[in-house]
């Protein structure tokens, strides 16, 4: 008898703090709603009062709508990254399929500025893709979760369905977004504490070539290795110096064939080197005669297909396979991502924000410190690789937004020390692309017939190259 | 009963005049082995005694083996081009599918030198390709012959299934190819006189960049117009000048991110303008380097799969569709032409040749006479265009063999007269490509996405270039 009171005793306790546990998140969610902010960057290191580790089992996905079943935890929910602003950021994370416990965590971060990394994670190197139904889940045999812990984040804040509930009126900057990504990575780590000292990776792609670099050299310089064990950076088609890519991409397009020799050698005569172009100028009609030769491309897959038909199906499209990549995937997916049941399943999206969830935030691309969008993240790689973090930058190499031969530019201009010669690498005994190690722990690599978003176009050899990056391998020969 | 008597003797002199036809052709063709011979190039252009209507109904193929039903008629035979030598070029004619008669002619040429024209018939243009059984055909939506009657020539003698009876030392060389391709096309409009004064085009690909413009200037030359009606010429990765060519051929690799600019520059500064390489040099050295980056890929399209397993399939692949070119597409074709089946319904091999069918006769690319190898055939663009011959010259993009940018150079080098400039043109509503016109009927054009063997890899983009090329108009904008 006295067993089964101390067993109510408990399972009451259990139920109250739980309820309190979520009072304090809801609290914080709901008394504002979601608008611009009006306080500029500051830099907060403040850790939360909050339990962190309490929210982790809330944040627990039990399963989404039309997934297959797998045999992994997947979470998802909010990180305050300024609790008095109510800022937050939203993450998915997916567990590694790995029973053992010692695989590493890596963050994902997509580019723009103003990508969500559930883009990543349901079109490209996620566990799982989206039929064309917009409803259903199919399962991605390739996705980096076979080899690490992905940890998918929304930012900065404004970004999908990560959100700020005061106004807001300076516009967004690297800064900004490198203290709130190392503000969600403290707090997180605080929610799964498991994760604390555990082999940390940092993965973007794109404009995340800015972030990448810059939450970097925060965690080393605040000395959080304690417990955030940074050991590397991977990048795709990364962008690192804007001015010098501008040009390669131009180059890129000739050497295609999609634009004419003479059309650029026009172009750069009366441009020189202005960036940032005024289309009434001269410079800006030079660079428009470019522009409206391939606007009917998709220039982050040169050769890919466009999306012809949007809508979406009754039922999935049949014979759908992941290395078959859909050019509508992204229609796909927003009608998936803002059902109501998919939300509440992620527990996403629980303040009802005035907006769809969509892939980019173009007020944020648009508005982003325009200053920090030039500068140049070469020094900061130096820096990175003088502190031992191993870097490994990959090019899809059918981009033209941050194209192969951008990167070639960058990469002359590291002026790195060449420690392994050019060479093809192997995945599935095709050529997966080619590759080239220099002193310093830095390894460049090209992976052939893929785009921008490399695991969306070939998720086999984006796979090889991670698994490579990861277990710190030589990319395969033959 | 005397109508009846009438009857029985017209049934018996159509019997016995095909007896006699019949035994024309076999005796030429079992007298003699088939073996190389030893006469060599001569100008011959005595046309046969041999009634070649006659032989067009021989030559009827009832159906191939394998084939889905289909509306036009096919032919399949033996010409004569050194009736004395006993040589013969076998051809494959697929009638357009169009019901009026006014379908242009268009004769195909494969390139090689040495390579198979049915090598394009069932694998890219033609009205089949053949499942990956080996032993069964599939429909070509997009087969040329919706717009044209295609008649693929088997040459130079010795390729495919074109054999010569006498022994031949000499080596192949382009004016021995171009009479006998000559002396084909006489005779063969002897046997199809209803296509004698039809619109009629030259179309080829690759090594096609010689026979073509040789074969359209000596029909010019021998004012053969009453009866072949040459209007233009339709070259897909043609090679023109093999030195510029081949330089082209270092930068698309560097463009495309294959091989490094540095290798190259070092490969020019050893080289200069040496062409045919000896291994052991310095210079052989180098240009070793470079192919040894590349000999893991299919350089006819530089992002496509090669194949990995060509055992046939018991049974056709699922799912097989002409818009997925299946890298062992030759494996199958090799299979079903070397079918005795296949061979009989085709009236193929008919002396029993001591060797195999094959796509490529590797012996001809090699002792191909190579001063013709690199002669230029600028000049003979020239003098066809002033004798008002349409060309359209276009390149698939992703063929790094005779790639686009070594084409670029050639066009330069032409120093043509922009007439309408640079623009996308669709098929599909997609870019299809790139084109631009030039004065005196010169188009050139890209196909995006497609490698060497243009059809093979775009087949709906194919026939919009050539549904264009053969009706005169504009490439389609939007």
């Amino acid at each position: 008898m006295e067993k089964q009171q101390n067993k109510s005793l408990i399972i009451a306790c259990v139920f109250l703090f739980l309820f309190l546990a979520s009072q304090i998140q809801c609290t914080s969610q709901t008394q504002f709603n979601a608008i611009r902010r009006i306080n500029g960057p500051s830099f907060r290191t403040t850790v939360s009062r909050v339990n962190q580790q309490d929210l982790k089992k809330k944040d627990l996905i039990k399963k989404l709508p039309g997934q297959p079943s797998v045999k992994f935890r997947q979470y998802g929910g909010y990180v305050a990254v300024n609790e008095s602003a109510g800022q937050f950021l939203y993450y998915y994370f997916v567990e590694s399929i790995k029973t053992n416990d010692s695989s590493p965590l890596v963050i994902w971060f997509n580019g723009g500025p103003g990508c969500s990394s559930l883009g990543s994670a349901f079109q490209s190197h996620g566990p799982f893709r989206i039929h064309s139904d917009g409803k259903t889940l199919y399962h991605n045999p390739y996705s980096w979760n076979n080899e690490a812990n992905m940890l998918y984040v929304e930012g900065p804040v404004q970004v999908g369905f990560s959100y700020t509930n005061t106004p807001f009126i300076n516009s967004h900057g690297d800064s900004l977004t490198a203290e709130d990504n190392y503000m969600f990575l403290v707090k997180w780590l605080e929610r799964f504490p498991e994760y604390k000292g555990r082999e940390f990776y940092i993965a973007a792609q794109s404009y995340g070539g800015h972030y990448g670099p810059q939450l970097a050299q925060i965690i080393l310089h605040r000395k959080a290795q304690t417990f955030i064990n940074l050991r590397g950076m991977i990048l795709g088609n990364p962008t690192f110096e804007k001015e010098i890519e501008s040009k390669g991409n131009d180059e890129y397009l000739v050497g295609h064939a999609y634009i004419t020799k003479e059309l650029v050698a026009h172009k750069n005569q009366i441009c020189g080197s202005t960036i940032d172009v005024d289309i009434f100028s001269e410079c800006g009609k030079a660079d428009r005669k470019i522009m409206i030769l391939t606007r009917q491309l998709n220039l982050y897959n040169i050769y890919a297909h466009v999306c012809l038909n949007s809508t979406l199906t009754s039922m999935p499209k049949k014979y759908t396979t992941v290395t078959n990549f859909d050019p509508c995937s992204q229609h796909y997916m927003t009608a998936y991502l803002n059902r109501a049941n998919v939300q509440k399943a992620m527990h996403a999206n629980t303040t009802k924000l005035p907006y769809m969830w969509s892939q980019c935030n173009d007020d944020i691309r648009i508005d982003y410190n325009s200053t920090d969008k030039y500068v140049s993240m070469l020094p900061s790689l130096h820096k990175l690789m003088g502190k031992g973090i191993r870097i490994l930058v990959h090019n899809g190499d059918l981009d033209a937004v941050v194209s192969v031969t951008s990167t070639m530019h960058v990469l002359k201009k590291l002026n790195l020390t060449v420690e392994k010669t050019w060479r093809p690498w192997f995945s599935g005994r095709e050529v997966g692309g080619y590759t080239e190690e220099y002193k310093g722990n830095f390894t460049y690599a090209t992976v052939r017939g893929a785009g921008h978003t490399v695991a969306s176009d070939q998720p086999i050899r984006a796979l090889t190259l991670f698994t490579s990056f990861i277990r710190n391998t030589p990319l395969p020969y033959m």
